[in-house]
């Protein structure tokens, strides 16, 4: 699995609105060996351990566990969304595997702003929510959500 | 991470009906190594990497990332649902991490069939979906979900 750096600017709640897209020229390259390591400590199923036991299973061929390909795109969350405090989910919605992740894949993550909403308990805070989307190097979305995010207004001292 | 066996039998997708519960003894214990590395590779975030550096954050320890305890529910699941073809997901609904998992954490599965729809364009095929709530040694959810899975219909030959 391959990395290659990107640098981002910190946002604070009152820095993002709905339509904002964030991409990174961050990509990750899922080899053989990293998606066999993965199933076998996470997913242990043949489709996921082996090309020999792949064949005759629903996939016919080695392919990633959909939670290695999560586990990946956070990979990519990480050095994409440039919030203030880290990137702290409460949670996801829709999260889907249109198609299999295969031995070879780069994948490459979009990321849009749908909705910014303050907290009326926690005036400091307020939850974004992202909708995510991992992509290979055909362009073809391998997953899709939306996540629930934690974002920090600015305080008062750094405006 | 520990992980006790557990037998189970196979299941097609006539033997799937909603209100069928299934748990396991299968459970798995979070220690800090495993947090720290999986974050290491995948979500290298402060309140993931150390105790130190996670003390001025929103967590204010070491927590697991949330993607680790997804990794490790699938640990779970492979060995709680009896699934003839295997564990195969299109998706997952409303996956909600309540509280954090801390280090040292046991988590244990509990799995509820909530829907079970034949496929209507391919006879041999449905969908089921589960409820899927990871508990730790307290009995608290840590985590929360609804799956998407593929259950097979059992073969003529089998019957």
């Amino acid at each position: 699995m391959t990395i290659r750096e990107h640098a981002v600017k910190k946002a604070f709640l009152e820095d993002l609105a709905p339509g904002q897209v964030f991409t990174s020229d961050a990509r990750a390259v899922l080899d053989a060996g990293a998606i066999k390591r993965f199933a076998g400590e996470f997913d242990p199923q043949p489709f996921h351990l082996d090309e020999a036991s792949a064949r005759p299973t629903f996939f016919k061929k080695l392919v990633a566990s959909g939670w290695h390909t999560t586990a990946v795109t956070m990979q990519l969350v990480v050095k994409t969304l440039p919030l203030s405090h880290g990137v702290i989910g409460s949670g996801v919605d829709e999260l889907r595997w249109p198609r299999p992740v295969k031995p070879g894949d780069t994948l490459r993550l979009h990321c849009e702003v749908i909705e910014v909403t303050p907290s009326k308990l926690d005036p400091s805070r307020g939850t974004v929510r992202v909708r995510m989307m991992t992509l290979n190097q055909h362009d073809q979305p391998v997953q899709t959500m939306v996540a629930n995010l934690i974002a920090f207004r600015r305080p008062k001292e750094a405006t």
